[in-house]
């Protein structure tokens, strides 16, 4: 009886403290500020001067056990006397990273940043990267990122691309530019690499820096579904490759050299992406080289079948990775690729792994490269 | 003694009780596909061919009481055997509506879903609405939305806006256009009336069927802050108005007549909005009705200073709300507009309340009525 009523008492016990609170003691609010990706509706997070960022949620009533995932990095949340549950850390990365609540095993969004599309949608800070400044919004002309839409016959659907096209670009309507085909990686859609990779300003930057042309950069969806293929998750298994290569080459790519001023040839067209974009960089572009000049492939694998490049039209084949990737690999593969005769180089991003700061530093890098 | 066995053992059994499984039964998976709102990584939620939709959550392992809120409605959710929380209901309403987990008192999103910004960041779901079928992608030529920037001496700051070009603009080079400024709600952003209200598909039906003359829509934000200005959800009362009238007049609107070929008199320049824009509409667009000849109000209240019409340069004043606001309101300003001899009408949205369906209507009820 006695032990029965000791076991009850425990699991009762176990029940309802961790409700207690109050382990919080939130520092002065003197100093911290919302932070640049605070949504606008929000007080929280906050950053200090010392880099320290301030996160609060207001998780259920019931829950228990709260961590924060910030960058990879899980740290222990605590309770305020108004039961919201607190964190306080330094940024383990900096550049894009995404925050997450793990509220006894669920994962939630914090409803105080800003979201973006990243395997589903999720909230998402900006931690500032001092040597990073090629991607920042400066005083100079600023290009448009144009939602465009077209038909696909094979999907039976119409297909949103995103176009950037340079300053100028209507002010000198018989001026045309060299292109290059940006795709994504699979967690992502279409919008990504503006919104999430900053290429519309760091393409801005350079050109207002005299360090590359003006050009035009076509964002298009890797995903193309023909009626009755899986739209799910698995879809990335099925047959993407095939149909993306004829979406591509028969529907997206005529249909922007029929409603953008592109030079049509090789010379000035280059084709590049992140991930499972470097991936249909590295197949649907080294099988057409014959069409695409320049081709960079950013943490996407590497050439594995050089034989199909076209001695007579490929310029450059760029790999990169970040340095917590893969760096001997594209390195290994570039210098096979020298040895056949092809201009070939890399570029490894500084502390980085398979993210957005791998991707923007190997955009920066490739953009110089290309079109030369 | 035994009476403390008791109370403990009770309040140990509430504890656990409400962790009871596999109350929800699920139906057959034939006939069930994912919503056009699914996002693409995700099974749920699905609809069926009865129009009954299936929501499935996987909440915290504490949670105890679950509910789902569906277009202002809340419905009871059950666990299934994996312990994951299900709701199959009829949708309360059409058009765009708002989906959230209630779990234990904590507002969550569904993260099987799109997500749009509307005060914060909120998984919504699009309900067919057949006769509103003016807003669905058909096979017609389409304009570009474009991202603009354009740089505030107010703010201190870059500003983005969304400007619509229609199809053609850019292969007759000499064309000039008329202009809409269309601004956004108090709980959204300059991204909203193409994203959530369709502006841009809206448009571009239109034309297609002639009923309206190719035009440009200009999309800026609401809200300007100046240095020092309170940047969060009060900023609303703080100065908004003001600071929205110097920077769109001096700032935004000859950034575009820069920019774009738009028509620069008040014939071919209208000004409209919903909620906050409609009200800034109402006052800005008013107080400076020499500039704007068209002035459209969705849900943004009354024109409260009729004297400070321009009898000379207004063409149209239009008020709009849905049948559950205030459409006594409106009839009775607009009758009194049109005693003081101005061209005045109204739209009633039908079975409509503050929401979106009442603004895509009202747009395109608008449109067809400007520029003549």
């Amino acid at each position: 009886m006695r032990h029965a009523l000791l076991s009850l008492a425990a699991m009762f016990l176990l029940c309802v403290t961790a409700h207690a609170q109050g382990a919080f003691v939130p520092p002065s609010p003197d100093g911290w500020q919302r932070t640049s990706s605070t949504q606008r509706q929000s007080e929280f997070p906050k950053v200090n001067a010392d880099g320290e960022y301030w996160f609060r949620f207001s998780a259920p009533a019931t829950a228990r056990d709260v961590k924060l995932e910030f960058a990879f990095q899980e740290f222990p949340a605590q309770q305020d006397a108004d039961g919201r549950w607190n964190v306080i850390a330094k940024a383990p990365k900096v550049g894009y990273q995404i925050v997450r609540w793990i509220v006894d095993g669920a994962r939630l969004p914090d409803p105080g940043l800003e979201f973006t599309f990243s395997n589903g949608w999720v909230s998402t800070i900006e931690i500032p990267s001092p040597e990073d400044g090629y991607y920042l919004m400066r005083d100079v002309p600023h290009g448009d990122v144009r939602e465009h839409w077209f038909y696909s016959q094979i999907e039976g659907n119409w297909r949103r691309a995103y176009v950037y096209t340079p300053a100028g670009y209507d002010s000198q309507p018989d001026r045309r530019y060299p292109v290059l085909y940006l795709q994504h990686g699979a967690g992502e859609n279409e919008t990504e690499w503006t919104h999430t990779g900053f290429a519309a300003i760091i393409a801005d930057n350079l050109i207002a820096e005299g360090k590359i042309e003006p050009l035009i950069i076509v964002m298009n969806n890797d995903f193309v579904y023909r009626p009755g293929d899986n739209r799910g998750r698995l879809a990335l298994a099925d047959k993407w490759n095939e149909n993306y290569e004829e979406m591509f080459l028969t529907e997206a790519l005529p249909d922007i050299e029929k409603h953008y001023r592109v030079i049509p040839d090789a010379a000035h067209r280059a084709m590049a992406g992140l991930s499972l974009g470097g991936m249909l960089t590295g197949t649907v572009g080294v099988r057409h080289s014959d069409l695409f000049g320049w081709l960079g492939i950013f943490s996407g694998g590497v050439v594995s079948e050089p034989a199909l490049l076209n001695k007579d039209t490929v310029k450059l084949v760029f790999e990169t990775c970040g340095s917590q990737e893969y760096p001997e690999r594209i390195q290994q593969n570039v210098a096979e690729l020298k040895e056949l005769g092809f201009n070939a180089a890399t570029y490894v991003s500084p502390d980085t792994a398979h993210e957005w700061q791998t991707w923007r530093r190997s955009l920066y890098q490739f953009l110089p490269l290309i079109f030369k």
